[in-house]
């Protein structure tokens, strides 16, 4: 379906509750690094910087589905794998596995739109052209 | 079902992103706060003071699913209402909706597991005790 | 030499560390946000909306210095009590006591410089005007 | 006075502020995480490890004191460059500059003094030891 691409993190003492374990939002803003990571690494240049589709402001976030397996701590170096699970004509759908070696430690889907804004201002979600799927495959 | 409880939260400049929108894992830290708010407004002790159960040591997530309806910038106060959606034996479902009046930013379930420190160290899940239930209802 | 004004914030579980206190950056994020807090308060636009000094882009921060008098935790209510130490031509720097009751918890001076954007694009200090600093006496 | 060692940070979109900026509190937050960074290079093991001096708790910060020469934002990877500026009996000084290639973004020194818990459950600083001194040379 795509390729996957996986981007490290460490993560830091402060990333921690006072439970000593990762705070969950710290997980998405990772997942969100690890998206923009994945559409870079496969040659394509940052969304904000799209001149195809015209005026792009890229793909806000239409839902999130995180299921946590087992917690992560301060020291430990995670990786996320990141793949698009989806493409659904003007949605996708991102996964990201977050994994500690061999032990899985959350997996979750980022459902997005292509948007464009329109001549009134507002935005409007478009088809994901082809050369940014071929790009990702 | 149970209490609707209110937490209300102000966007500030650096919760926002260079779209100039609520970065969104902002959210996920502001349903945590009013799930924590929830349970003290129910009149319950903050999780780390329960005694009953016995070592109680609060109810990690197991799986958070969010969809996002319209963005949220600074300067603007939110609501987050907050009610427990279903109890299922170990496991409860707590519903947040994230509101600017009577606009529906966001709305999340969390799935949480009441857990206790058994003897050999592992957490273990337990059923949420009837009077943790009445006091939310 | 200038008003003082309060923000008050909630300590949240997830503002906390594994040592169980407040992770300091989030003292530096309450007090940006009480430093938009404060000018709001004193009658004046947000920053960005400024159209007078023309083109503002607002006061970016040249310096902050933070003393850490004692810790606080989640479940707390603390308050930030903002005022302008110093207007010093082209710079102003702001004070911040965060205080819990009569506690004081840390104390910071912000240094920041008034800047709108030139013709060649660079951003350029200019004086703060007097309709700003009066607004804030 | 002490090794410097480096640790390197991607900036990501999240990271960043409306005007497209790092939001300054993260550079907080990495200096912190250069910080834990250095002593483990130095073959130190985590604070909360440490069992000489008994109880350690690790070195609570006292003082903050940063200087912003010019912004940074998302795409871009900096680098922490970390020392040791002066030991002063039961109190270090922590240097931290934030550089992009050869370009000083901001530079902070941090305050610390290193602490143990006493029998009656109160802080206190102690002197630092000569072996984690001569650890960091």
């Amino acid at each position: 379906m795509s390729k996957e691409i996986v981007y490290s993190v460490d993560v830091h003492f402060g990333d921690c509750d006072p439970a000593g374990i990762v705070f969950f939002p710290n997980f998405s803003r990772w997942m969100d690094a690890a998206s923009h990571h994945f559409f870079r690494q496969c040659g394509l240049p940052a969304w904000h910087e799209l001149t195809d589709p015209q005026q792009c402001i890229g793909p806000p976030l239409l839902e999130i589905h995180t299921r946590f397996h087992t917690s992560a701590t301060h020291g430990e170096r995670l990786d996320v794998h990141t793949r698009i699970e989806a493409w659904r004509g003007k949605v996708f759908i991102q996964q990201h596995r977050i994994m500690r070696g061999d032990t899985l430690i959350c997996e979750g889907q980022e459902t997005r739109a292509l948007c464009v804004r329109s001549a009134d201002g507002r935005l409007k979600a478009v088809p994901v052209p082809d050369y940014i799927r071929a790009a990702c495959a």
